[in-house]
């Protein structure tokens, strides 16, 4: 919202009178608050904290305020601000409490950052200790890198902390000691964990020697009550929850309990993935009501790089029941009070709730997880645009599922008149596709330019032909293949794409690879895998044909995405079919993609190999005749392609994480010289056969 | 070396006889080494053991084969091949035992492989079992990666494991403790730490619970002696030797020493970077002079993807003199005897003993490293070409330094035949340009084409020009620079080379982009920074200086590298300078290449920041007067360059890491969206007076 859109003060006392006429008090103070989560005058600030602050009396003792806000990784002064705006929003409506996210004034992960840029560690600290002074009676939970000291160190050179101010200083510190490294998550690449559980005095702020642990109660107190502090990944570790498989020894929640405390605090930092709510959800409460202690759980939101997280802080009373919930996907400022029952709980974004579990065999019903997946996205591509200072986007639109689905989820995210489709046809493409392009773009109302790309092909090949030749005298191995010459179309629209890049103000290409496609190679170097950023790297193209009708149902303009691009079979339009004349279809070149998506699925989440494949039945198979021959032909293809895709997986573009495993790099590593890996094994007989012949 | 270049049986009797003619005892037994660890036929083989054998019988007890092999990673069988040789061949002459490196069959690192595909797991289990039966009485110590029983696990699913085999058995396992997690190491990610040091029962392979830790001795005994074996990290902890700055709180190598062995065995996987050597060396030395215990050290040799191990294994006697030490970057089959001072030292890569020491200031003095940085690139190369399956290079050969060095590495790591350099002059290349490249072709003896890119280049500016227009009618934000036109140049060039690729058979473009200019982000994103390998992007562009006339001193070829290349002043030739009517040279649109080298090597080695740079006097600034206006202008540029290079890091296709810090994705990572960090700080006032701003 913009300086002009804000409230006028008369209009704002207009809107308080209707709030406080129309709802009870707790909802009041929800509605109010609403209001408050925007950009409001200082003057109406005022107006508003104080009917806040008259709402919230009966309610002061024991209130949290949730502070679910959106970092900038290693930019201190951007997410400080957000810092004392809620410490002083807080302070102002009289709660207690203010609870932040995880490494709140470095943002969410921070990884090497801090190793090369030593100074931004002691410039959280400089903040943390400012910010301090201006606390009162309401206490802060602010999460901060800090510094061990350097002198015969043992162990890492940080601990991810969180610091508990109040009346002018820091009183407590408490320090993670689970350190998460899976996934996407690296923390103990330069974080220690934590020796000690709980806090540990204020004065032990970048001097705490673990020899010499002071005795303290590992609980805080705050204004008479007892707070169990934790972060992150301290309470995943529940051995009853987790059938006794847990990734750590010792559990901070079980420690905290001992002294039971009155409340569960855990600040967290945890990206949105498929099936992880449900997760999470059932954990949570299962600790409240283990412990029988209210928890409050307050989540970064927004997207740092390739992990985008949901925000949906929340609060469970000490029977387990969910009590409070924030918005996923949105900053917000969530008022609770777990001893006075006040809270209120926001609808979670469809697809949060419900997963597809271990146990489900593969289907195709995206539909609950669609939702989700599209405000993943739109997130991810909002906050890499912002975060990096980029403004608008230009993609090629073929008229094919993926750029289609890419160009709307680029309007939805940086506003139509932010984006430019391209229609770049060669002497293949058919009219059909041009016009739906163009079709396409007049629906979503982004701008929309043709440019033939036949010229640069064809004097390219020219030049190509004559240079393969001299090539040819040296190197007797020329394939003489269409896919040399179907490349040169990817990659000269590239190039038109980068060269508006270069020419434009703030403007980023997209790559439009989907899932699907990656796991098999079937996408071009420096062509359509080329681009700043990729939408719907981690979207499978079932789920992408899923998605775009769920578009056409959902958005506020309907059915902006033509029926004939859902209709028609996927195809690079690169190369014409010698079988058929037409332009070859991308089934053809690998297999049918209910097939291979469920290959991909299976190998995924239920980590099945080779033989556990051949010996299930998939979907496809339910619905389609196959020959077992034909199965282990897809199958083998899959684990080929695979192998050799590991390079193109490596130079991939930043993307946004969706799915519960992905091969974004960040979060799946494999050598790609690695790719000689024997899928298929051996048995004993076979292998004692082979060492008997190596003698 | 080929079938047809073996030797005759008639050749190696007469060498054989040569060689116990002419020298000592102890010197025979490594000639006739280096000609086991050539190809031999089976024949050759069993005369070259029966004389070894026959030889060593004096040294026989104590007696340690270290098999220094190159794997590759996941390749199981190709793995155990080596495993099943040298243990035969160590069998045959009648040593106590022989040592593999680290993960063996496995190779080093292996990240997620073993979690895509749990299939290699189980398949190097059966492997390390079926060779287990093959072993006799001489000892083989080799790696693996065990699994830990599933239910009710605790930590990671894998431990990081040594086994002994003897007389068809697994007598023992070790597991390692200490797991680095730093640079481009990750074990932390799949492997649990080990909470015992030492041997185990081998019948707790896979099921070993530390909670019922069987009475055993800590040390292995084999043949009589006692053998105290760690692998890897698990030596690099000694708080003595690190002034008692440690990273984790064990010293497996003390704990060992309790139970007095005769001689301490460590499996590694260390790749070589700057200045690690001496260290390794004085650490190794150290420890067995504290302890009065040899030390053997098992090194990996080869590279994985970014990683290029030197080898380089060696063995200390117990007063912590160097007794022997193998080849640098080569496979080798060294044997010797610790207690009976059996051993050779064959000589270090010039380069991995000299190094920058941390307190040296920069100099520009690289002679000492430049071997070493030869030998790293080559095997680096050569090894991400034979284990992805490559076999042929094509460059751009512009006549600039980059792709002249580039060019020779490719041809001394793949054979010249396999080289194709390419010169695509556009309009601004001069003559000199296009007949240095040549001239260096020539005397590389590489393929050479020269093809423009002019007519290319033409048609791709008309088509663009008209689309900029329709893009320019919805977008007020044009830049009309020339640096729109200048990447069509780069990437119009990628586009010839993509395309030898495609259309010849194991061929990979080359990406020479350098690390300076990398740094710098002053590389084409889909032009010069676009290949399958990036052989230099670890070398500044004055090391790459030193390291072109090393080259022309130091090859077989002298002066392959024109003198005109080495002299002119590097420059992209994509753009005219409008003062000089040339084309523009790098450091006019940068600085001068040894200031900016210099910011590098402070950041990198001594961590520096902005201010620690402006107050130190710089080697550019003994030389040359410069304002202090002129030096902030510079350090700017390069902390506003390098933030906005972060993406091109995250795209940069696989390196060799050769400096002590590099950018490879692998051992820096920075989110991108992290770029607007603050490099300069601010100080407490300022942070105080923001604060109260933002109240």
């Amino acid at each position: 919202m913009t300086k002009d859109n804000r409230l006028t003060t008369e209009e704002l006392h207009q809107k308080v009178e209707n709030i406080l006429k129309k709802y009870h008090k707790e909802e009041c103070i929800y509605k109010l608050s609403e209001i408050y989560d925007k950009d409001l005058s200082k003057e109406n600030c005022e107006i508003l904290e104080k009917e806040l602050k008259k709402l919230l009396e009966p309610y002061k003792n024991g209130s949290i305020g949730l502070a679910q806000i959106n970092p900038i990784a290693g930019d201190i002064e951007y997410n400080a601000k957000k810092v004392v705006k809620y410490i002083m929003h807080a302070q102002n409506i009289g709660l207690n409490l203010v609870v932040f996210p995880e490494l709140t004034l470095m943002g969410y992960p921070i990884e090497d950052t801090i190793d090369r840029h030593p100074i931004i560690v002691e410039e959280n600290i400089k903040w943390l200790k400012e910010i301090a002074k201006i606390t009162k009676e309401t206490s802060a939970i602010v999460g901060f890198v800090e510094p061990r000291k350097y002198d015969h160190l043992t162990g890492k050179k940080y601990y991810n902390s969180v610091a508990i101010l109040q009346n002018g200083k820091i009183q407590g510190i408490v320090r993670k000691s689970l350190l998460p490294t899976y996934s996407e998550f690296n923390d103990y690449r330069y974080i220690e964990p934590s020796p000690v559980i709980g806090n540990q005095p204020g004065e032990t702020l970048g001097n705490f020697d673990s020899e010499k642990i002071r005795k303290c109660e590992t609980v805080n107190t705050i204004n008479n009550l007892k707070y169990g502090i934790s972060i992150c990944e301290d309470c995943w570790n529940n051995k009853e929850f987790f059938n006794d498989t847990t990734l750590y020894s010792i559990d901070p929640i079980e420690e905290l309990s001992k002294e039971k405390p009155d409340v569960f605090i855990n600040c967290s930092a945890s990206p949105t993935r498929a099936k992880k709510e449900q997760l999470k959800h059932n954990m949570l409460s299962f600790i409240s009501k283990k412990y029988s202690t209210p928890i409050v759980y307050v989540n970064q939101v927004g997207a740092i790089d390739n992990s985008s997280f949901d925000g949906s802080s929340r609060v469970f009373d000490k029977n387990g029941k969910l009590l409070a919930r924030a918005k996923s996907f949105k900053e917000q400022f969530l008022i609770v009070n777990p001893h006075k029952n006040l809270g209120k709980i926001y609808p979670l974004t469809k697809g949060l709730e419900k997963t597809l579990t271990e146990a489900k065999v593969y289907t195709l019903e995206y539909e609950p997880d669609l939702e989700r997946t599209y405000k993943t996205i739109i997130q991810g591509i909002q906050d890499y645009f912002k975060k990096t200072g980029f403004k608008r986007a230009v993609l090629g639109l073929s008229g094919g599922l993926d750029s289609t689905v890419c160009a709307v989820l680029l309007a939805d995210a940086l506003g139509c008149e932010n984006v430019f489709g391209v229609s770049m046809p060669s002497k293949i493409t058919s009219f059909e596709s041009k016009s739906d392009a163009e079709k396409l773009a007049n629906n979503l109302g982004i701008n929309f330019a043709e440019a033939s790309i036949k010229d640069m092909v064809e004097t390219t090949n020219n030049c190509l032909q004559k240079l393969f030749r001299t090539v040819e005298e040296k190197w007797d191995c020329r394939y003489k293949q269409s896919f040399t010459m179907d490349n040169i179309q990817a990659r000269s629209r590239a190039i038109f794409l980068w060269g508006i890049s270069n020419e434009f103000d703030r403007c980023l290409p997209i790559a439009t690879s989907d899932k699907s496609e990656l796991y098999m190679g079937y996408a071009t170097i420096n062509g359509d895998m080329s681009g700043g950023f990729a939408p719907i790297a981690d979207v499978p193209k079932t789920k992408l044909f899923a998605l775009a009708r769920w578009l056409n149902k959902n958005r506020e303009v309907k059915n902006a995405i033509p029926e004939a691009i859902i209709l028609k079979k996927p195809g690079a339009e690169l190369a014409i079919n010698p079988q058929t004349g037409k332009p070859l279809i991308a089934e053809d070149a690998l297999m049918p993609y209910e097939f291979l998506d469920e290959i991909i699925w299976r190998i995924e989440n239920k980590k099945e190999h080779y033989y556990d494949m051949l010996n299930s039945t998939f979907l496809y198979e339910k619905n389609n005749e196959i020959s077992k021959e034909q199965k282990i032909q897809w199958l083998d293809k899959f684990y080929r392609r695979m192998a050799a895709a590991l390079y193109k997986w490596s130079i991939l573009p930043p993307s946004v994480i969706v799915d519960s495993r992905s091969i974004n790099k960040y979060d799946y590593k494999q050598p790609i010289t690695s790719s000689r890996i024997n899928y298929k094994g051996l048995d004993e007989k076979e292998i004692a056969e082979k060492i008997h012949s190596f003698v």
